[in-house]
């Protein structure tokens, strides 16, 4: 961790100084739990009502705002610089800080928070074989294992108890967790992160029934990871059957995700975590995918569609959709058939009601009716 | 294993032996399976209609039923007493059996059944960093690394293939299965059971989205894991953003959960496979969590609450609440709500039936309303 | 890779040629994606519809399609002889390719694509206990830790950072990849593929809750997986209680699966991904189980049923049951409860509607009736 003046920080946020810009400040905090030495954001006129009146350090806030507050860094989008502040405070001393056009444009920036290492080469416990290729300053951490034809960029680290196989090639400046596994035939971008128990390349589902039983479809493809992807705990990422799995630019996966073969997730997208794209599906670029999402497989959804948590996509959508439900539709019809849903046992009262109300009043008209033709034909008698 | 005479055992499980006091017992079985040298334990008279008649050594039973049965452990608390029976029996030699208090009182005692180890120090082949602590009975597998700061307790049993992050803690008496990954700065109690392929402390999922992409707000938090937890394989822990992720004492999760940065777990909480639990979001205490379940984050759910399997919790919810569906509303709700969806296509039929009758109704009725003004007319006329 | 001539491949596949049969082909590809060297496979005429023209080296194509290509190899099974052809080329130099009676019958065939080795034996960095058996054609990769009395039979292939448990049985030429847990006890059988990250015999979730909390019911049980089953990546398998957790033979479950204590699942079922499975339920024979969805504990599903992706089983259901939804219920039941879902507010509109109408009749039927009682009491006073 290190300590910045109030000045410093704000200069290196890009912001400007409020009040003692001396202060000296020692990480960062929420400001629902504020520290008399640490620095906070803040970005809405809602959440200064809920403030408490206890001493923080500094905040990062709008102009509009910055009037509540002594000590600050005015700044226009103060989300952001406190994903920078984060990592001015707590990137490990060795490390050269970015420079914030890095920030700006996204490019990862390898410091997770989760941990970090400085650069140290082999671990003497690794294991690299012969004609792998490590760069200089890449870390291999020890019990981890680097097959034949491997390539591990410069500034890449990677943990212990990783298996990367053969002829994979993982790029500059990645972050590759503990128990990691990565097949042969993979290939990774630079500054990638891959969180610890994924696992890439493994084969795709795919086997030809007959009446002999299943027979396995050797899934010859690969994998391809592209730059500034983050990939979290614990998800499955099948290579393709023949061709590819990819996963394009910036593209950012949670927990626990299933990524079928032949499945192309797109630029930017975010996938939360527990969904599940099936084979051949293609993703378009800057989706939101939600939590525990089905995607059946052979379809297509649309670059920047937002699709709910738990639904079921089984069908092609297009650019700009917003879906939830199963079978997922659009989000205001799932509302509305679910507002009905919810109201449906009262309704289907209500029809036994009318049903009876429909009855008493058909029974009526009979009499009616009959009484009617009585009258018209005793009328009818009266005028023979 | 070890083998109990009849009245040893129902000395140590605090019952009362019936029959042959001096029989001897080799283990336990299923009453669905009984074998003539194992014990197995009833628990209702249903369980009896079942029962095949052939021989059992022993049988846990409460008072009531005891005389269906010729060698018994008179018991009050048959299922929690067979608990204690699998450990008499199958706990390794080496082991002093746990008093009863700790069985009583739920502190997890630390044999597993799946795999025990009488501690042995650390394995030539494990490494461990030399300012990491290790305690003198705790065992560190083979290819496990332990990273400098760390610190494990007496009579823990880390087995191969484990990573354990920089200054992370471990407490007494706890069992981490292999291949389970410990990142940086956790915190772990005592007596807790983590198994294989589980992640503790990966990098929440938080990102600052701008019009040049996603960057990576660095998850600086942490994750405290209380005493008596024990987490199922295949789990997904994430460090909170700046704070703490907390699974309380005593919660126990089964296998692939995902639980999000700044999560909370309330003590006792059952949480079934497969659930997720989105950033920010409190579960309360003694809860029972179904399978396949779904928070939305920053949401809270109240004390002793029932969430039903593959529901979708969308909203904060009471203490003692029981809910299921999608979203997750009272779970009487929800059922009365599918029982009428259930039902829904032969009402819609109706509703078009009951359109059918009322077009019919209404035809009639301007007939009859027709012929009604006729005659009005008609007798107004005859009135003139 | 290896070349194969037009001829000699279409006699390993047990096809007929058509076109220049010394043509030398070097691999496989999708039709969608031709290659002038490659072979590539088409089953049904639309897929001819959709060619572009562009070259391939050759098809394999039924009977009634090969007047469309210049080289091709005749099959009744392309899609089969597709997977055989993936083997002939791709499988090691080292490998003896099966014969296809192997094939035929399903029998697993272990190069999977993904990866592949040739054996040799133990790796000097492997830790293999003293008395573990490894057969002296299987392999085991550096850092995998075989315990005491665990045995690994021949032409089997276990990837580094692998876990084998006391006295666990592993038969011949499986693979087991990379940071894969098996615990002690587990019984495998021959031709088993087990994919990264996966963890079979964990304890089984299995408390008993009372009022100090819950006490681990410790899992005595163990975990069969017979020959030809192939199990995703981070799938878990738990032990049972105290029998068994049985996959039979030739199932094929896809990735992060859950399998509670005490499942079976029938022989040659399918499983899609991130389905889960609770405790002491039993899948039958040759069913399909589509992804996300989740089974009820101790139930039992008859043999070839299908269940739709991310239903909810929470009943037992009959042989060749075809069911989706949650509650999961008849396919074609649940199909149309989710039409009328959809159909349900513009249906409620109706309702609303229908009551209006209703209202309004009853009022005319009132003052008709009002005015036939009048007219009848006037008509009664004309007759008195």
């Amino acid at each position: 961790m290190r300590e910045w003046r109030l000045r410093a920080i704000a200069e290196f946020l890009g912001g400007e100084t409020k009040g003692d810009s001396e202060r000296v400040l020692s990480g960062t905090c929420a400001i629902e739990a504020p520290e008399p030495d640490k620095v906070a954001f803040i970005e809405s006129k809602r959440q200064i009502a809920g403030l408490t009146g206890e001493a923080v350090g500094a905040v990062i806030v709008p102009q509009d705002l910055e009037r509540h507050f002594e000590n600050a860094v005015i700044h226009e989008s103060p989300r952001l610089a406190f994903a920078w502040a984060q990592v001015a405070f707590y990137a490990p001393e060795g490390f050269e800080l970015p420079d914030r056009a890095m920030l700006d444009d996204a490019r990862a920036f390898p410091f997770t928070g989760g941990e970090w290492r400085i650069s140290s080469g082999i671990h003497p416990l690794a294991s690299v074989c012969e004609d792998a290729s490590v760069a200089q300053d890449a870390e291999v951490g020890a019990f981890s294992f680097v097959e034949a034809g491997a390539e591990i960029g410069g500034g890449t680290v990677v943990y212990p108890s990783v298996y990367i196989g053969r002829d994979s090639k993982i790029g500059k400046d990645c972050r590759i967790f503990s128990n990691v596994s990565v097949y042969a035939g993979i290939e990774i971008g630079d500054r990638v992160i891959i969180h610890s128990g994924t696992v890439i390349g493994s084969d795709g589902y795919g086997f030809v029934s007959h009446s002999g039983g299943h027979t396995k479809l050797p899934q010859t493809g690969r994998v391809v990871i592209e730059d500034d992807v983050e990939i979290g705990a614990g998800c499955t990422i099948d290579r393709a059957a023949l061709t590819e799995t990819v996963i394009e630019k910036g593209a950012k996966l949670d927990n626990l995700i299933q990524v079928a073969h032949g499945v192309r997730i797109g630029q930017g997208t975010l996938v939360a975590a527990q969904a599940g794209i099936s084979g051949g599906t293609r993703i378009g670029k800057w989706c939101v995918i939600g939590g525990q999402a089905g995607f059946q497989g052979h379809i297509t959804v649309g670059d920047r569609s937002v699709v709910g948590a738990q639904s079921g996509v089984i069908g092609s959508i297009l650019d700009n959709s917003k879906v939830s439900g199963f079978p997922a539709r659009p989000h205001s019809q799932s509302m509305r058939s679910l507002a009905a849903l919810s109201r449906l046992p009262e309704h289907l009262w209500e029809i036994k009601h009318l049903r009876q109300r429909l009855a008493e009043l058909e029974k009526k008209m009979a009499s009616l009716t009959d009484a009617e033709h009585a009258s018209r034909e005793s009328s009818t008698g009266d005028g023979e």
